[in-house]
C-alpha cells in the first residue's frame, strides 16, 4: 500500500504535537483546527459534474472535518486551477455558495494554469476556531457507546447512479454533489465525545481507523445504521443494502464515542441530523458486525481505504 | 488577463480583514500569517529536475512568503500526488531537508492519485507566527527609500540554463533549484518598513504591484541593482543583463520600502544577504527606470506576469 509509506515517511517531519501525528482529520494549533484536501477531476468529481457542485463539495468536504473536531469554521486559502471562463466561474460559484452558507472567508491561495488536457485540480485549506475541546480519533475506550450523526449510503447511492447514467438526477445525486457538512451538531458533540471523525471514505474503514487510534474493538449493529427515507426507497433495507451503506463512503457523517451512561441525545442538539446508536468500542481489535439474524461476516472491502483516488494524510489504519 | 477576472471573482468571498483582500503575499489570522502555493509538472518544474529540489522549492517559495511579512514558520500542511515511489521519496526528501533547515513541521493534508500521465502537482500551505508588524504591499509612501535583500536575475540565468540543456549544472541552475528564503532578514526588516514583498516573478513586475498597491510610482536606479558575482561571470552587468535580471523571476529576493530618512543598514542584520538601496517611490504611477546612461525603456516583459503558469492570488496588479 504505496500510499500507507508516503504518509509513514511524510510523518518523520511532523513534529508539532498538533500534527497529531498525521492521524487525525485536522491538526491544531494556536485555538484553530486547520485541514488541507485536494480533488482532481477523473478522480474526485467528473467532468460531467455541474461546476458549482464540484466547487461546493471542495468547500465541504473540508468543512467536514472542522465538524468532526467541533470548530467553527473561519477562513479558507484556494488553490484553483485555470481553466474555460464559464467552468471556472461556475466552480467559484459553488466555492462562494458553501463559503457564504457556513460563514468562511477566502484570505489566500494561487492559481495555477495547468498544461492543455491536464486535469483539473482545486486544493482548499479550512481553518476553524477550536472549541475548549477538540476530540481525536484516538480518544475512545472500551465500553464506549458508537454513535452516527447523519444517514450513510446515499451518497454512495447518488454516486452508484451517476455511474450507471451521468445524467440521473434525484436526492440521492444531490447528497453526493452537495454534501452538508454537519457543523452544528460536531459543535454540540465535541465537547462530550471521547473520540470523533467524520465518516468519509466509508463507516466501516473510517470506524476501523477510529478503532485502532484508540487501541479497541467494535461492534456494530447493522440494523441500527441511520438510512434515509430516499435510501431505503431505492434500495431497501436488508443485509446487502446495509452493508452497501456502512462502506459506500462520501457521507460525510460524524461518528462518534461516549461514555456508555452517557446519552448524547440528552445534549442539546439541532434539530437535524438524526443520531443514532449503532454499536459500541469493545476490548481487541477488529470490527465485529451483527444483524437481527446474528453474526455478519466482515465485507471484504470496508469503504475505500485502497481507491487510488483520495486519501487524507490521516486516513490511514 | 483571464487570471485576473477569476481572482477579481475571488475577491467577493475574500470578507475577512485578514485576507488584505488578496492583494497581498500571505493572509494574517489570529496572529498567524498563512499563505498557500502549489507547483505543477512541466509548469513550474521540469519532469528532469532532480524530485528532492522540487520537494526544497515546494517548501522554500512558501516560507519566502512568509519571510516578506517578517513571520516565523511555524508548520505547513501538504498536498501531494502519489507517483513512483523513487519519485515520491525523493520529492519528501526535499521537503524535509527544507522543513528541518527551517523549523517546519507538517502538520497536515492530503495525498491524491492523479489519473494516469496526469502531470504531478504539489500544494503546501505554510504557516508562520507574526511579529509585531506585518508589513502589507501598501503601506508605502512617495519619498520613500526602496531596497533589495538578496540577489536578483541568478535563478532566472539558471533557468535559462536548464531550458538550453537539461543537463546543465552549476552555482545559478542550484539557485533555481534550491532557493533560499530570506527568513531571518525578513525578520529583521518587518518592523521597519513601510512595505515588503517577496520577488517571486520579477523585480519589475512585483515592484510594479507594490506600487499599485501603494498608490506611487518608482525610480529605478538600474546600476544599483545587486547581481551575484556568478551572475556577472556569466552574463556581464550591462544594461542588457540589469534588465534581464531586473524581469527574470524566481529570485525570492526581499523587496522594502523605508521612510527617506531611515538606512535598514543601520540595523541589527544577518550577515548575509547584500541589501541594496535600488530608488525610491516618487508620487504618480508606473515606473521609471534609469542608468549611468540616461534613461532606460521600460521593458515590454516586466516579469511573469501574464505566463501561463503560477500567479498567486494576490499576485496581481
Amino acid at each position: 500500500m504505496k500510499e500507507a509509506e508516503v504518509i509513514d515517511r511524510l510523518r518523520r517531519i511532523a513534529t508539532h504535537p498538533g500534527a497529531r501525528d498525521l492521524r487525525d482529520d485536522a491538526a491544531v494549533l494556536d485555538g484553530l483546527v486547520i485541514t488541507h484536501d485536494s480533488v482532481a477531476e477523473g478522480v474526485h468529481f467528473f467532468s460531467t459534474d455541474p461546476p458549482a457542485s464540484v466547487g461546493w463539495k471542495l468547500v465541504a468536504v473540508n468543512l467536514s472535518d472542522l465538524a468532526a473536531k467541533g470548530a467553527k469554521p473561519v477562513a479558507a486559502l484556494l488553490s484553483f486551477s485555470l481553466s474555460d471562463m464559464d467552468w471556472d466561474f461556475g466552480v467559484i460559484d459553488g466555492i462562494e455558495a458553501a463559503c457564504e452558507s457556513y460563514g468562511v472567508s477566502l484570505i489566500g491561495g494561487d492559481t495555477i494554469a495547468l498544461l492543455p488536457d491536464a486535469p483539473r485540480v482545486y486544493g482548499l485549506t479550512a481553518i476553524g476556531r477550536a472549541a475548549a475541546k477538540v476530540p481525536s480519533r484516538s480518544g475512545g475506550s472500551a465500553g464506549d457507546g458508537l454513535w452516527v450523526a447523519g444517514s450513510l449510503g446515499d451518497s454512495a447511492a447518488g454516486l452508484a447512479q451517476l455511474i450507471e447514467d451521468a445524467a440521473a438526477s434525484g436526492p440521492m445525486v444531490d447528497i453526493y454533489r452537495r454534501p452538508i457538512p454537519l457543523l452544528e451538531m460536531g459543535r454540540a458533540l465535541a465537547g462530550h465525545a471521547t473520540a470523533m471523525m467524520d465518516i468519509s471514505d466509508g463507516l466501516l474503514v473510517d470506524l476501523a481507523r477510529l478503532c485502532s487510534a484508540s487501541g479497541c474493538a467494535a461492534e456494530i449493529d447493522l440494523d441500527s445504521l441511520p438510512l434515509s427515507s430516499a435510501f431505503v426507497a431505492e434500495r431497501g433495507q436488508d443485509r446487502t443494502a446495509r452493508l452497501f451503506a456502512a462502506t459506500g463512503g462520501d457521507d460525510y457523517a460524524l461518528l462518534a464515542a461516549f461514555p456508555a451512561e452517557f446519552d448524547p441525545v440528552s445534549l442539546s442538539l439541532p434539530r437535524a441530523p438524526t443520531l443514532a446508536c449503532i454499536g459500541r468500542l469493545v476490548a481487541g481489535s477488529g470490527l465485529m458486525l451483527h444483524d437481527r439474524d446474528g453474526g455478519v461476516p466482515l465485507p471484504e472491502r470496508l469503504g475505500y481505504e485502497h481507491r487510488a483516488s483520495s486519501a487524507s494524510v490521516d486516513d490511514r489504519l
